[in-house]
């Protein structure tokens, strides 16, 4: 069978631009999809927001992220956004929604196949809607974060533009007796400030191994910031509000090791990819996915609590950036992760024959 | 053309049960529709909440109001309720959606013509998901309450049943000297306490005028609540909560009139139907619909603003309870709406005919 000749709509989130310029995970994906099928010859169309940025025709009746523009409604955008690639629906030989629930309830309106990528479930409220439609196809982004009876096709793991990160430089003060041979002697946490994140477990492991941390990302949790962050800042523990790609490979260039101390299962961790593609070892939580992006011991540590967190910070110079950096090009690259949704529209378009 | 062999879905919300135990006005004229279209025959099928009591074929998928069942999501239950009615486009012969703009977005999605009831446009925002939908079919709910450029086939007024508001018992203490043969010297606010309804105005006109004011109504509004009712209360002006209907009979009783002093455009006020279906005169505003449903001098008065209301209370006494109530048999009947609703059905069908 020619894939090529097929044409495909991604529908991305309206909540931030595609790709988004700081915050926004789903978004993130939608567009790196997007970006890897055009590289690969498919016919793509992307549905988000106006906005956007990308090499596939851009369908969009939203024109900013609803929480870019306060102007724009939510509810009102998500219905018009959704409906739009439904409306489109026989223009397309595939609609791969990474718009959660919402998109479900059109499906059964169309003939045109829909798989969907669970980025997440946000709440147990929605799971009658999944339940509902368990038929369809979807796509987990680890095999941690599965709901049962699900007609799963595949597990795919997130994708990221590893020219975004490059390997930071070999350090100019090369801390011999640590080993490390790159990178400084900051603590990053990257990430929501939200309780979900641990953010007061990357501060208490701050405080106890002394170490320097720059706390980045959006507040999510206004009273969990106000309560659990704010007052431990200090000349030591900075918080530095959201950061675009520059800024992380800043925070990267500096970085000990990222702290991802989550207090619920990780869906999938977008920013461990991340940091590991740079060389930065992962300090993280092992809880949900963590142990599928992180190989214990070769691209960062897997630690159950704050006192086996600073443990790992002094080993975390056993870590070789290199085999970091490979990890990623191998397992978490826009090419592989294409290359496996080529292998779940395949399957689609060879049940959707019968 | 032969109409009762069509089958109906009437399509209401889901924030209450149909009809509503309360407050619930979109919920109260669904159910009423639905009542009244059995009665001519129709084979109806009412989507509304499982709890929902009807005499026409009951569809539901959401157990309960999402307003009275807090471990329901409002979103989950919305895309499963809305849904749901669509994926069963193909038993019906006309899907009537009481369900706002989020309902429009299914329909070019199915071949079954959607009439849509407006009960109010909530916010400029919800406007870009009508302009778009606008050849679909509307009906407004008062001349006043129409946006430009909708493809509406005709005004259609609220109709309630008037066997639940039957006219008030002659007075005991008839009040000569005020001509008032009816009811007593208590005035009444029956509406959700939001500033919108004007809550405040009513007890100013309680105050100046120096009658006693029962508030009845769902808390919308908290902070206005607290600022603007709540230290007005006293012996003379009342908060009693949401009322039922036998909880209004009652305070139609004792009423000398319904005050309905909105401060924005009235969409419709079932309440003032109401009222004057049980005797009860009504002072309103002269804002959006309320001149539609108020015949000035007759069935109560419209001012244009607190002395005027306070003029107003002193000649409620010329209106006659009998006219009141024949007025409202006339115009703002469930039967007198089904009929109309009956005419714009046949004008769909004769359209879709083509």
């Amino acid at each position: 069978m020619t894939l090529a000749n097929k044409r495909v709509a991604v529908l991305s989130p309206v909540a931030w631009r595609t790709p988004p310029r700081q915050y926004g995970a789903w978004e993130t994906v939608a567009g790196n999809i997007a970006e890897g099928l055009v590289s690969r010859g498919w016919d793509v169309t992307l549905f988000a927001t106006g906005d956007s940025v990308t090499r596939a025709q851009l369908h969009s009746v939203v024109d900013r992220g609803y929480e870019e523009d306060r102007a724009i409604d939510p509810k009102v955008a998500e219905y018009l956004h959704i409906s739009e690639v439904f409306e489109h629906a026989a223009e397309f030989d595939l609609i791969h929604s990474h718009y959660d629930f919402m998109a479900l309830s059109y499906t059964r309106l169309v003939k045109t196949p829909v798989l969907t990528t669970i980025h997440g479930f946000s709440s147990p409220a929605i799971m009658p809607v999944y339940q509902k439609y368990r038929d369809g196809y979807f796509v987990s982004i680890s095999n941690a974060d599965r709901a049962p009876g699900l007609n799963y096709l595949a597990t795919v793991y997130n994708g990221i533009d590893l020219s975004l990160y490059p390997l930071r430089a070999q350090s100019q003060e090369r801390g011999q007796e640590r080993g490390q041979e790159r990178g400084g002697d900051r603590l990053i946490f990257l990430g929501r400030i939200h309780p979900d994140k641990g953010v007061h477990l990357a501060i208490e492991v701050a405080r106890l191994s002394g170490l320097p941390l720059d706390i980045a990302g959006i507040i999510q949790d206004k009273a969990y910031f106000r309560e659990q962050v704010e007052p431990h800042l200090d000349r030591n523990i900075r918080y530095i509000g959201p950061v675009d790609v520059p800024g992380k490979n800043q925070l990267f260039e500096g970085a000990r090791a990222l702290l991802h101390l989550n207090t619920i299962p990780e869906r999938f961790g977008l920013v461990l990819a991340e940091a590991n593609a740079a060389g930065v070892p992962v300090v993280a939580m092992d809880l949900g996915s963590c142990r599928e992006v992180i190989e214990d011991g070769e691209t960062g540590f897997l630690v159950n609590n704050v006192p086996e967190a600073v443990g790992a910070l002094e080993r975390v110079g056993e870590i070789d950036s290199n085999a970091c950096r490979r990890r990623v090009q191998a397992c978490f690259s826009i090419e592989t992760m294409v290359e496996a949704y080529e292998r779940v529209y395949r399957m689609i378009f060879e049940q959707e024959a019968f």
